[in-house]
């Protein structure tokens, strides 16, 4: 037919070249906003407001002072830091030289920061005061002697002391702001790294790529509907799965970040009415904070507000009273290993015509996945067949596509172990519905199991959160001879409210199933990891001894 | 210091895998909004209405049935099709076998369609009624022997006639709704196949892969702030650069697709109207028909309407009246090598304070990088050197980036030519400005060079387009005796508007240096491309009769 071709046309000639192939990476978005919106306004913190322009310099000052002092390609900076200016230039500055950035959790102890020191074989540590006492402790005990730079933060008036010779205004002062940094070599390089919660053994060094930062930080804008120029509140910290990327969406943007040391309600409504904020995130945590400030604390809210919380179901009484507050909640799930959030509870506008309670159910379950994410399913771990979308089979909630993590940093056998099958594996268990979207019915070990039945913890809690005296519930097993397990539930009221064990125990009886019912309803405060997640692990512990 | 290492900790263990590595395509874009859309109304066609969930099991019954016939990886596929539906599904159908889309400019004449169809060598060709007659052309001066599929609109009600044996609808009828399709192998591969216009010699075929494809798609979302669900009218042609890749931008927000398959004013009004029309793309003169359809045509439109432009700057007069209606127009800009616009207008919001004048000259640039694009800057295309950005020193547009073709189809030469020093040489000449934005100082072929200064038509056009008669208006060179060159001008005037020659050579002095007048004024229609783009090497030829 045509001129014979020993190979097909579309195989010659059309290799990469630098002109139509760059690696994918977050660090151009910020080179962009910087360029085109060099005077717009990137960082506010407290009475400090720095321009794109600034952001960008900076952080190009950062890169070359860090290179000065010999870090480089694949190694690892940490840095223990509130969500400040030198937190988001971290962001940038760090990965413009190839190297690792690897935030750390403020609210570890000593010895977990020591051994995550050690295990990331940090070669920098940036420190702000605030947490100098306790790593401090942490470098007596950890191997690894990093260059140590402080960083004194205006926003923090408490006390504090310096570790090393370094100040982190002085080193950006030795920087050059027109510092030429380069892309990374591979779109698969490292980009940050980020330690599990790790509530049972060591954490696990989660490694993120310049591609699947890249990806995550455009995903969130898209499945955000995020517009040029949003004004975003940090509330959600960001050492936190790197703020789940946003440190990087707001740059695809040119947004302004707000940033905040701590989560107090009177200062996030008052930084809303300021600075004009249309976005923030964060656990469930944030939203109680927000909606039990005293009156005198809370201010009408300008416009609507987008909300983007994770980490557990909100409760239908929350999400009613969020909204009636002006906040509009949308609800992510995803994991350390899948960069943050992945996964979206994608609003159908049919829902909208439901009653309250059923728009509840539909935003607690947690979703589709993300564009950016390729494919989300629930599988049989083992036989690694999907459920029935039935919205009753349990299996394992499974995660494929390039927002899923690198693998654990010097563990070959946990990241084999969590690709196993060519899935990422989540511990997650959870329902697929009838339409696709996922809902977690507990962690494999949060389920109850009582006289051969499984009980979600989650559902049980669902209907302690109903009850209007409810502040927060946290459903466990508590061993049981005749049964095997019952649940027990841990509660804390809302302030000024009231509910006796028996009040509680009847309003489950009217909910659930009578053996869903707790046989112990305790109250108590609740403990709380570092990111606002209930610690589970603790309540059974104490369920435990409730049982000798 | 630490547990020593052959090889940096970052280096071992993390390689790619299924769970955490998949090709990026704009394919899985239209899976995941029939997953979690399938009712969502993805396509409007006359009184046709097609959901998502039939929009994907179209796609894949096309893909599987040209499967069946023998088509495959690397294959070409060209489509002679108006904005229907068949052309949407193409999109998708096409490279989900790992075939390459070829989409033909339906406004070609016989002789160049049967070179592209050699060129491309097409296996299989689906082909609208209406565009029987010359593909029966090109097909008897062509040596290949494509597949023939036809296409039968109900939309179209003219005459046409069948070439092959094989109609549209019969073969997605033999097709699997179910099939299972995959991924690239690569998404470096091929994915469509775009002819560049060719005003003199032989069309070049450029080649799009499924990286730069979901790249740019993604891109589009973002540059136009694009939320969930638009409702997107196709006055763009499809077979023009792929539409600027919004076929596939669509399903990233899940938005519907008004096909349309001729621009008319008043059909335009009407779908706006009753479709709810978010955003439409289209050349200058598709503002110029909605803006000069006789009153009983238009109708007030609902909301306001994004308007996405290119191919020339839109002129100041035009500029207010789309606002006026209630039309806000973005400025594009790019090539088809760049996926179509890959350069963005970008507002910034102070340019909001400027007076009419002022801001139409700020619009008139071409812009800054798309997010997608990882660099543009005007250089000396010899030495690479970049000008200066003082808005004057003319060199030439070049990108750099993942949203640049692939290269040139089987002309190595050409590829190799284009991508000299890693750079993308578009051939538009341009100058950057202070800020940053580039602006075009026309082709390097359409400069006028008149006693030895080189003189814009761009701005000659400009300087005509603000006179209130000026419908439309093309500066070309003509040969001159005394001065090498003179700008000559060929003119439309607005329908019942008048003026004459004497008039506008007046206008002209008023708002031009004396060297950059007209010395001639031609009222004329003006020839345009199939694209909408004047015909400048029509008038040149024009233009040299006059001086003879």
């Amino acid at each position: 037919m045509s001129d014979a071709h020993q190979t097909n046309p579309y195989e010659i000639g059309l290799a990469k070249n630098a002109a139509n192939f760059q690696p994918l990476t977050p660090l151009t978005f910020l080179e962009r906003a910087a360029a085109v919106f060099p005077r717009h306004t990137a960082i506010v913190h407290g009475g400090l407001r720095r321009s794109y322009a600034e952001f960008y310099a900076r952080s190009r000052r950062l890169a070359s002072a860090l290179a000065a002092h010999g870090i480089g390609r694949n190694d690892t900076v940490s840095a223990m830091l509130a969500n400040t200016p030198a937190m988001l230039e971290c962001h940038y500055g760090v990965p413009m030289i190839g190297a690792v950035l690897n935030t750390l959790n403020t609210r570890l102890d000593a010895k977990i920061l020591a051994f995550t020191l050690d295990h990331a074989e940090t070669k920098a540590l940036i420190v702000d005061r605030e947490f100098a006492p306790v790593i401090g402790d942490a470098l007596n005990q950890a191997k690894v002697k990093p260059i140590l730079i402080d960083y004194d933060d205006p926003q923090f008036t408490g006390p504090g002391e310096r570790l090393g010779k370094i100040e982190y205004e002085d080193l950006l002062a030795s920087g050059d702001p027109g510092f030429s940094w380069s892309s990374p070599n591979d779109e698969w390089d490292a980009i940050t790294l980020n330690y599990t919660s790790g509530t049972t053994g060591n954490p696990k060094g989660v490694v993120y790529h310049h591609r699947g930062a890249a990806l995550l930080a455009q995903g969130n804008v898209i499945v955000s509907s995020m517009a040029k120029h949003p004004v975003y509140l940090w509330t959600l910290p960001m050492f936190h799965c790197n703020g789940w990327c946003f440190p990087w969406s707001i740059s695809v943007v040119a947004g302004t970040h707000v940033c905040l040391r701590q989560v107090r309600a009177a200062a996030i409504y008052e930084l809303i009415a300021r600075e004009g904020v249309t976005h923030l995130c964060g656990a469930p945590i944030v939203m109680s904070t927000l909606l039990n400030a005293p009156p005198p604390e809370r201010k009408k809210l300008p416009h609507r507000i987008a909300f983007f919380t994770a980490a557990a179901p909100p409760p239908e009484a929350v999400l009613a009273a969020m909204k009636e507050a002006g906040f509009e909640v949308t609800h992510l799930y995803g994991l350390t290993e899948t960069y943050g959030p992945a996964v979206v509870n994608d609003w159908q506008s049919d829902w909208d015509l439901l009653p309250a309670a059923e728009q509840a159910a539909k935003k607690a379950r947690q979703g589709v996945r993300y564009g950016a994410l390729d494919a989300l399913t629930v599988m049989d771990p083992v036989t690694m067949a999907p459920v029935p979308a039935d919205g009753e089979s349990i299996g394992e909630v499974m995660f494929r596509g390039n927002v899923v993590m690198k693998g654990y940093l010097k563990n070959e056998r946990a990241t084999a172990e969590a690709f196993a099958g060519g899935w990422f594996h989540s511990g997650d268990l959870g329902v697929l519905h009838e339409d696709g979207y996922v809902q977690l019915k507990d962690r494999s070990k949060d389920i109850i199991i009582s006289g051969g039945e499984n009980i979600s913890s989650i559902e049980v809690e669902d209907a302690l959160f109903k009850h209007p005296a409810v502040e927060l519930a946290a459903v466990v097993a508590k061993p049981d001879e005749k049964w095997g397990e019952t649940p027990c539930a841990f509660v804390e009221l809302k302030p000024g409210m009231k509910a006796t064990t028996q009040d509680l125990l009847e309003w489950c009886r009217e909910h659930l199933a009578r053996y869903k019912c707790p046989r112990v309803i305790v109250f108590a405060e609740i403990p709380k990891t570092s990111t606002g997640k209930v610690q589970k692990f603790v309540l059974r512990e104490r369920a435990k001894e409730l049982s000798a």
